[in-house]
């Protein structure tokens, strides 16, 4: 066989590569890291036989809890954890003080500034958004004009299965990430274009188009999309205004929703909107709706709560006129989910009580967990099943 | 205003975020690295008290030599290199012999399992890939039904700026990725949409469609986007003939072109297809035009040559008649692209002596350097405009 032999050619080019382009430089030990164990135990291994110390954070606990590992005569660093409940966690190990992504790991994830090594364990929540065999959606990256940003700025699309085919209309759903994150937060940890093929598939979510923005109005894109000037010039962060100001929220309807309209083929109408996002993507998501209660019919404020408090500002008068408007456009879902531990949690509390004397109709979902990406994608997983119905 | 004073809510709430979700792991001390000094100098810091030694690596020199970095009394490790010709680079910091990618700068690429943190040096040959004012081409994450293969299998997909508003039909560059690398590379490292953006823009690129396959027969996609099942049975590597065998030809002629063609709006026909790869996808790129030799009218091979010498089973007489066969159906291009010191220079002059002693016609462009993203995002560059005229 021709190709057998070849792999000695192959082998010694790769070899000469290494040489050349500083594998030298990666560990010259192979370790196997993370082993998922039968029970679901995972252990975690780093050869480091220069250094004193080792740990590992994840969120493989709630509070991102250090576990200290041990180092073995051969220089490699291990520690046992689990089991683990099946989900997608993300881990960094900290050496002599630094993180690093763990080298046996091909797989990080990034979501805004933190990059951190992947570790799924197979089954439970894992179902619902690993990578089945049913027909995919496709995610474009793509441009639109903003003016009210004066910028051209970048959002994924994720288009569902059998779009490009079809010659049907799909509806929207328009979908907001959280404070430090991106336009790529809710694909990269979110893995919400697998969730929705996944509900389509079993005929639990209608085919709709999901549009994902970036959510700070002076942010082209991820910072890896940004022209270098702005990349360059931008090293303090934007300021608040840019996450929280209404300009998000005139961008949306006046910029982005057009742009979508009439680049893709959609449903028009309220009927064929929902918006929702988590956290500051949940301020958001209350932001926009508050200021144009008759674009959305759907909308979902996921681990975020009122803002009463911490501003000396705040108009009650001003919030309860807009949710009483809000109110009386009808939307047909308001749907608002958090974790019993997040610790925005007291804010949701004030806010469904806000809501309540104000006789504002919304839905509550209330899960475990705190301010999680395993509460957000099972957020999304249930909150896509109840639109555009 | 209302904005201004909700920036201390945002600040409350983002400073318990931290401690609840280990930001508290994070370095203590912000520092800015890399910086880019005036004269394209760039120094490279690292907050690292407890660590005893931090390396630099990265592709800033050919051969990714290291640089010591010199601690302070502040317990930040630094080091000053250059000046550095305008380009995109990639680094590594080395922490007690650990690789870390830098936790002050944002930007990370991955190239296969390399993953380094970003520099880019503003002019020169960034302004090829720069992200510039011009109209953006979307970027595609699909998925195809490979029978030959008997997977369902994703690549990257380049559609030119205005293609969802026009009703034309375009050329499509088939364009292969390195051995190790997969279907994101083109796009993480090589910026190959960015380069196709601004060569349209200034008229010296037709607008094409580029389809970016992974090149590996066996695998569906990255390891991010595999089946985790797979993901997790898969974790030898998978063997050089589903890098070089006939069937990642057969899949490409009969999986993947016949999907492009009913799926987007493609000018079908050889004069209408060109096929390019760097490394391993330049002996793919071989490999699939000596056996149909009437597919594509536009040819490169970058950084890659002729593959007799380590293959004991190599057939020269085979091979003489496959490139005859390739030769009389008189491509409009087969370019052959080589950096003077690319580990595989050799091979590439020896394959350019069989091709002229079998009268093979041919466009030799030798350049400096050697195996190096720096070389491919230029010969894409130049390689585009040869097309479809």
């Amino acid at each position: 066989m021709k190709n057998i032999s070849f792999i000695k050619w192959y082998i010694c080019t790769i070899l000469l590569a290494s040489a050349l382009f500083g594998q030298a430089q990666q560990q010259t030990k192979t370790v196997i890291s993370p082993e998922i164990l039968e029970d679901k135990s995972v252990i975690f291994r780093l050869y480091a036989p220069r250094a004193d110390s080792v740990k590992l954070g994840g969120t493989m606990t709630a509070d991102y809890s250090e576990f200290n590992m041990v180092k073995n005569d051969s220089g490699v660093f291990e520690v046992k954890i689990g089991p683990l409940a099946p989900d997608m966690y993300v881990y960094i190990f900290k050496v002599d003080g630094v993180k690093a992504t763990d080298p046996s790991n091909k797989i990080v994830v990034r979501d805004g500034g933190f990059i951190e090594s992947r570790l799924m364990i197979p089954g439970g929540a894992t179902e619902l958004y690993d990578v089945k065999d049913v027909p995919h959606g496709w995610v474009s990256s793509i441009w639109y004009p903003a003016k009210t940003a004066g910028l051209t700025r970048r959002c994924l699309v994720y288009t569902p299965p059998g779009y490009n085919k079809s010659t049907d209309s799909y509806p929207v759903m328009y979908l907001l990430h959280g404070g430090g994150g991106d336009e790529e937060a809710w694909v990269s940890r979110g893995r919400v274009n697998y969730i929705l093929d996944n509900l389509i598939a079993q005929g639990k979510a209608k085919p709709m188009i999901i549009v994902i923005p970036n959510g700070v109005i002076t942010n082209t894109s991820a910072p890896s999309e940004t022209p270098l000037d702005m990349l360059l010039s931008n090293k303090p962060s934007p300021g608040i205004q840019n996450m929280v100001g209404e300009k998000v929220a005139e961008s949306m309807v006046n910029d982005l929703i057009p742009f979508i309209e009439s680049n893709f083929r959609v449903k028009k109408g309220r009927e064929n909107r929902a918006l929702t996002g988590l956290s500051m993507g949940g301020y958001q998501t209350q932001l926009i709706s508050n200021l144009y209660p008759d674009k959305f019919d759907y909308l979902g404020v996921m681990s975020m709560g009122i803002y009463d408090r911490f501003d000396k500002n705040y108009d009650k008068e001003k919030h309860i006129k807009q949710i009483t408007a809000l109110n009386n456009s009808h939307p047909k879902l308001y749907w608002i989910a958090c974790g019993k531990k997040d610790f925005l949690y007291d804010g949701v509390v004030r806010l469904l009580a806000f809501y309540d004397e104000n006789k504002f109709k919304y839905t509550y979902r209330e899960s475990e967990g705190g301010h999680s990406w395993e509460n957000w994608r099972m957020y999304v997983s249930e909150f896509a099943p109840m639109l555009f119905k």
